[in-house]
């Protein structure tokens, strides 16, 4: 029974396992390809997606590190992604960059209009001061001097010359009281801002021929130097467009101490005027004494408004904080004064 | 010898292949692990070196928006790669932002400075022309009044008072005459700069007591106006600050006609000073003017260059480009002078 027969049954392992072999294989080079593709996918999609928006980012940057706003925003990757939250970011950056350096631009340029229009206006009133002392007063004064001159000469014209003279002494003491009340009334020096106003007020409501009325609250208010004479130059201009453009008939000028501000209104029911068009021109070099009042309250402190309508008259508000209002000390003034005067 | 024997060696596969199995489960485990391993560095890796980066990118950028330097710098994000780069092109940006911001500051509150100073300077000049007048020539013109009232009551005294009266006509004309040549030399409009510093050097050396010179090339040179001016000034306020401070022995003065460029050199022996010292002051509100002098020129479209050393005098050149000098409309500001005067 014992057959003793032994089959040896042998297939070599590189057949028996040539199929799984070759599925390995051909499953590792499907794996290397898609790996392959994910890496060159990932490649292309950081190159798109990441370097090429970063890239065009600093391309960005530098220009705006430049100052070159516009160029700057044609840099800014487009696109979605994380990036482009970083993008749009940059874009409203640079934006809000740009709007704040134009407002300091134009205000710069306000400012330096303001400084050049000042010394402008300062060497025109010194000229103006100097023609007016050389021609009004000098030739006064020579009127004077001839007449008693010719007095001396002829003693029996004497008492006719004397007369004349004298009478000619008192208009020349009325120029001179006028020119130095217009430059400075030294009322604002020694009552006060109340006083000047008040004089100030009546005298061009009667010299111009409009009512003029003037409330001050409380009527012995006293302020720092540097606003009672900001508060009257204001008056003065104001009143002087008055004059000169209205045609009012009454004006309002109201001083008021409210808690710790000052508030000064100045009214007129006049023929008003458009004070969107009268601001344009004021960049544009005109309307001058708008900026001047404006600047000159602003740069004590305070704040400046109008509101005007071609047929409402015309309404300027000034007020000051009462309690830091900023001092300026006046003796290097007096001293840089009289370096140029 | 046909033996017939047929022998079926069948090993179920799952036997077969267990092995083979168990190798590709292990494989595919040990894939799977290293792919979430793999996807869970990307993430973080994404997270640590884009995504947080980018999040800080956008932060600092709103901070910066918002016009907070120093916070969006502390936000910039730290560390390597791709995006490192931006960061640091994004942290330049923002210094050279911040110091362009901060040069536009300076520049702003000088300019401001300026402003105020001259409108106080304006109101001081005002005040001391208009006190002068009231008091020096009111005074004068009283004293005639009375002599005259007085020669006009005792014609006996008459000739005495008349030669007095007619002495103090004299000197009130003399006053008037020097109150105006300070406001504005009237040979300035006349016959032109070079005429108006020949006189003008000339007095202060006679009064001051240095020994001054004066050299115009060409000596017929006539300029704009507003350049006139601002020379004029220049010259009047750097000839006070000798006489104040310098103990000047020479002066010098040079208005010469390069080509296309006016320069004007003034130069003196005196103890000079500290040029930074003294611009630092400027911004601290005093050497006025040394900024007025500055402005003047530069808001007429030239350059002010000043050099000094405590031993080496000092030397002031200004520089006029000739034919782009901004002129400014005289008409608006005479209009502007009557409204303010």
């Amino acid at each position: 029974a014992a057959v003793g027969l032994v089959v040896s049954v042998g297939i070599p392992s590189a057949v028996a396992f040539a199929a799984v072999q070759r599925r390995l294989w051909r499953n590792l080079l499907t794996l290397g390809v898609i790996t392959l593709g994910v890496v060159i996918a990932a490649w292309i999609g950081s190159t798109v997606f990441v370097l090429r928006p970063v890239t065009a980012l600093v391309r960005a940057t530098h220009r705006l590190q430049a100052g070159d706003l516009a160029a700057a925003r044609t840099e800014l990757p487009q696109g979605q992604g994380e990036l482009a939250q970083l993008a749009s970011a940059f874009g409203e950056m640079a934006e809000a960059l740009g709007q704040r350096e134009a407002e300091r631009k134009r205000a710069e340029v306000t400012l330096q209009l303001l400084s050049r229009r000042l010394l402008e206006a300062q060497e025109n009133e010194r000229r103006a001061i100097a023609r007016e002392l050389h021609d009004e007063l000098g030739q006064s004064l020579q009127a004077i001097k001839i007449n008693l001159q010719t007095a001396q000469r002829y003693p029996q014209e004497g008492a006719t010359r004397l007369a004349e003279s004298l009478k000619v002494v008192d208009q020349t003491i009325q120029q001179v009281r006028t020119l130095s009340v217009d430059l400075r009334p030294s009322l604002l020096d020694d009552l006060g801002l109340v006083a000047a106003l008040e004089w100030y007020i009546d005298r061009q409501a009667q010299h111009v021929g409009f009512d003029g009325q003037f409330l001050a609250t409380p009527p012995d208010l006293r302020l720092d130097p540097t606003v009672e004479i900001v508060c009257f130059r204001v008056v003065q201009e104001a009143l002087t467009n008055i004059a000169r453009h209205t045609q009012a008939r009454r004006v309002r000028v109201a001083l008021q101490q409210h808690a710790e501000e000052l508030h000064l209104v100045i009214h007129d029911d006049g023929v008003g005027f458009d004070v969107p068009a009268a601001q344009e021109r004021v960049l544009q070099g005109e309307s001058f004494g708008l900026l001047s009042m404006r600047e000159r309250v602003e740069l004590a402190g305070g704040d400046f408004a109008i509101t005007s309508s071609p047929t409402q008259g015309t309404e300027i508000r000034v007020r000051f904080p009462l309690h830091a209002a900023p001092r300026l000390d006046p003796p290097s003034f007096a001293a840089a004064h009289t370096a140029t005067a």
